[in-house]
C-alpha cells in the first residue's frame, strides 16, 4: 500500500506539470497566432473566412501534443497505468 | 489514512500550480490577443463585429486547456481520484 | 489531527501561488490591453465608447481564468474539500 | 497547538508571497498603462480628461485580482480559517 | 514560546519578500512612467501641469498595492497578528 | 517490489517533464510558425493553398521529436520498460 | 536565547533581501529615468530647470518604498521588534 | 539488485531531460525556420520548390543530434547499457 | 558563543547579497544613464557642461539606496547590531 | 560494487545534460542560421547553390561540439571511463 | 576554534559572490556605456577629447559600489571583522 | 577506494556541465555568427570567400575555449588527475 | 584540520563563482564593445586608430574589477588568507 | 585522507563551472563581436585587413579572464594548490 501512495503523490505532480505547462503554453500561442490572424482579417476583410478555415488547421497542430497531454493526465488521474505493476 | 494525507498534500501543490500556470497564462495571452484587436477595431470600425466573433473563436481554443485544467482541479479538489487506489 | 495540519500548511502555500500569479498575470494582461485601448482612444475618440465596450468583453476573457482561481482559492481558505477524505 | 504554529509559519510564506507578487504586478502594470495614457494625453490634450475617464476604468480591472489577494492576505493575518479545523 | 519564534523566523523572510519585491516594482515602474512623462513635458511644455497631476493619479494606484503590503509588514514587525492564535 | 515503486515514482515526474515541455514547445512553435502563414497567406491569397501544403511539411518536422516523446511517454506509462532489468 | 538567536539569523536574511533588491530596482529605476530626463533636457535646453523639478518629484515617488524599507531594515538591525514576543 | 534500481531511477530522469529539451528546441527551432521559409516562399512563389528542398537538408542538421538523443534515450529505456557494469 | 557563530555565518551571506546586488544594479544604472548622456553631449557639445551637472544630481539619487546600504554593511560587519540581543 | 552504482547513477544524469543541452542548442542555431540562408536564398535565387555550400560548413563549425559531446555520451553510456579506477 | 571555522566558510562565499556579481556588472556597464562613447567619438571625432573626460566621471561612478565592494571582500579576506565577537 | 567513488561521482556531473554548457554556447555562437555571414555573401557574393577565410579565423577564437574545455573533460574521463593525490 | 578543510572546500567553489562569472561578462561586456569599435571604425577609417586608443582605455576599466577578481583567486588558490585565523 | 578528498570533489564542480561558462560567454561574445566584424567586411571590403587586426586585439582582450580561468582550471586539475594546506 504504501509503494502505491508513493506513485500517487508523485503522480500528483506530474498532473500539475503537463496541465499548468500545456495551459501556459497553449494560450501564449494562441496570442501570438491569433494576433497574427485579427491583423490579417482587419487589413483585407475579404479574406477572413479563408484565413479562418486555415486558423483553424493551425490549431489543430498548435493543440495537439496539449491535448494528448491532458488526455494522457486524465488517464493518470482515473486509471494510473503506473499503477499496474505494483499491484 | 497517512497514504491519503500524503497524497491529498501533494495534490494540495498540484491544484496551486495548474491554476497559478493557467491563470498566468491566460492572461497574458489575453494581452497581447485583445491588443491586437482593439488595433485592428480602432483602425477598421467597421468590421470591428465581425473581427469580434473571430476573436470569440479564438479565445474559445486559447481557453480551451485552461479550462480543462481548471475543470480537473475542481475534480481532484472535491473527489480526487487519485485516493481511489488507496482507499 | 496530524493529517489535517499537514494538508492544510500545503494548501496555505498553494492559495499563495494562485494569488500571487493570478494577481501578477492580471496585471501585466491588463497592463498590456488597456495601453492599445487608450492607444486607439486617443487616436480615434468617436471610437472610444465602442472600443471601451469590447474592452470589457475582453475583460472578461482575461480575468476568467484568475477569477475562477480566485474563487477556489477563498472555497480552500473557508471549506477546504480537500480535508473531506481525512476527517 | 503544534499544529497551529505549523499552518501559521506556513501563512507567513503565503502572504510574503501574495503581497510581493501583487505589488510587482501592480507597479509593472501601472508603469505600461500610465505611460500609454500620458503619451496620449501628451498628443492630444483636448481628450485627456475623457481617456483619464477610461484609464480609471481598466486600473479597476488591473487592480481587481491584486485587491481580492490583498483583502485575502489580511483575512489569513487577523482571522486565519485555515486554522479552524485544527481548533 | 518556541511555536513563537518559529513564526517570527518566518515573518522575518515574509517581511524581506514583501518590502523587497514591493521596492523592485514601484523603482521599475516609476522608471518607466516617469520617463514617459519627462518625454511628454520635454515635448509639450505648456501641457506640462497638467500631465503631473494625472501622472499623480497613476502614481497613486501605481503605489496603492505596495504601499498596503508596506503596512502590513510593518504590522506583522510590530504587532505580529499570527501570533494571536498560538498565545 | 520497493525498487519497482522507486522507478515508478521517477517515472512519473519524467512523464511530466516529457508531456510538459513538448506541449509548451510544439503551442509556442506553431504560434510562430502559423503567424508566418497567415501573414503569408493574407498579403497573398492566391498561394494561401500553395503555403499551407508547405505548412504541412513544416509541421511534420516540429512535431516530430515531440509525437516520439508522447509515443515513448505512453509506453512508459504503459509497459515501463525501465522495469524489466528489476523483476 | 536560543529563539532570539534563530529569529537574529533570519532578520539578518531579511536585511539582505531588502537592501540588495531595493538598491538593484532603485539603481535601474534611475538608469530609465535619468537617460530620459537627459535626452529632454538634451533636446530643449530651455526647458532642463522645469523637467529636473518634475523629476525630483519623480524620483521621490520612485524612492519612496525603497527608503521605507530602508528605514525598516535599519530598525530590524537596532532594535528588532520581531523580538518583543520572545522576551 | 538494488544498484541496478538506483541507477534505473536516474535513467528515468535522464530519459526526460532528453525528450523534454529535444523536443522544446526542436519546436522552437523549426518555428524559427519555418516562418522564414513561408515568408520566402509567399515573397517568390517560383522559389518555393527551390527553397523547400534547401529547408530539408537545414531541417536534417536541425533535427541530428535530438534524434540521436532520442535514440539513445530508447537505447537507455530498452536495454540501459549504464547497467551492464553493476550486473 | 553559539548562537553568536550562527548569527555572524548569516550575516556573512547578508553582506555578500547586499554588497554583489547593489555593485550589478549599479553598474548597469550607471551604464544606461552614462550612455544617454554621452548620446546628448555628443549632439549638443554646448549644452554637456549643464547635462553633466543635472546628471550628478540623477547619480546621487541613483546611488543613494546603494550607498545606505554599503554603509549597512560596514556597519554590520564591524559592529553587528543584531548580535546586541544575544550578549 | 556500490561505487560502481554510485558513479553509474550520476553518469545517467550527465548523459541526461549533455544530449538535451546539447540538442536544444543545435536547434536553436539552425533555426536561427537556417533562416538567415532562407531569406538570403529567396533574394537572391543564383546564389542559393553557392551560400548552401558555405552554410554546410558553418554547420559543420556549428555542430562540432555538440556531436564531440554526443560520442562523448555514447562512450560514457557503453564503456564508461570513469569505472577503471574503482574496478 | 568550530565557530570561527563556520564563519570563515560562509565569508569564502561571500566573498565569491561579491567579486563575481561584481566584475559581472562592471563588466556588462562599461560595455554599454563605451560602446555609446566609441559611437560619439566616431561621429564627432573633434568631441573626444570632451567625451572621454566626462566618461571617466561617470566610470568613476559606475565603478564606485563595485570598488567599495571589491575593497570590503579584500578586508573580509585577510583581516575578517565578523570574527571578532567570537575570539 | 571510496574517496575515489566520491571524486569520480562529482567529475561525472563536472564533465556533463562542461560539454554541454560548451555545446549550448558554440551552437548559438555560430548561429549568431553564421547568419551575418550568409548575410553578407548574399549581398555582394564576389566577397564571399575572403569573408569566409575571415570567419574561419573568428570561429577558430570563437570555438578555442569549448574545444580546450572539450579536451579537459575527455583528459578529465579518461585520466582524472584530481585522482592523484588520493591514491 | 577538519576546520581547514572545510573553509578550503568552500573556497573551491568560491574560486568557481569568480572566475566563472568575470570570465562570463568580460566576453559579453567586450562582445558589446568590440562591436560598436568596429562599426565605427567601418564607417569612419581615418579615426580608426583614435578610436582604439579610446577602446583600451574603455577596456582597462572594463576589465579592472575582473582582474582584482582574478587575481584575489589566485591568492585563495595558493595562500588562502581566510585559514590564517584557524591554524 | 578524507579531507583531501572533499576538497577534491569540490574542486571537480569548480573546474566545471569555470569551463563552461568560459566557454558559453567567450562562445557568444565572438558571435557578437564577429557579426559585427563580417558586416563591417562585407560593407567596405578595402577595410577588411585594417578591421581583422583590430578585431584581433579585441579578442585578446575578450578572451583574457576566460584563458587566466582556463590556465587556473588546469592547474586545479594537475596540482590542486588548495590541498597544500592539508598535506
Amino acid at each position: 500500500m504504501e509503494f502505491v501512495a508513493a506513485i500517487q503523490a508523485n503522480t500528483a505532480l506530474t498532473i500539475g506539470i503537463i496541465f499548468g505547462l500545456a495551459a501556459l503554453g497553449t494560450a501564449i500561442g494562441f496570442g501570438l497566432l491569433g494576433g497574427k490572424f485579427l491583423e490579417g482579417a482587419a487589413r483585407q476583410p475579404e479574406l477572413a473566412n479563408q484565413l479562418q478555415t486555415k486558423m483553424f488547421i493551425i490549431a489543430g497542430l498548435l493543440d495537439a501534443v496539449s491535448i494528448i497531454g491532458v488526455a494522457m493526465g486524465l488517464l493518470m488521474m482515473f486509471a494510473n497505468p503506473l499503477l499496474s505493476v505494483v499491484k
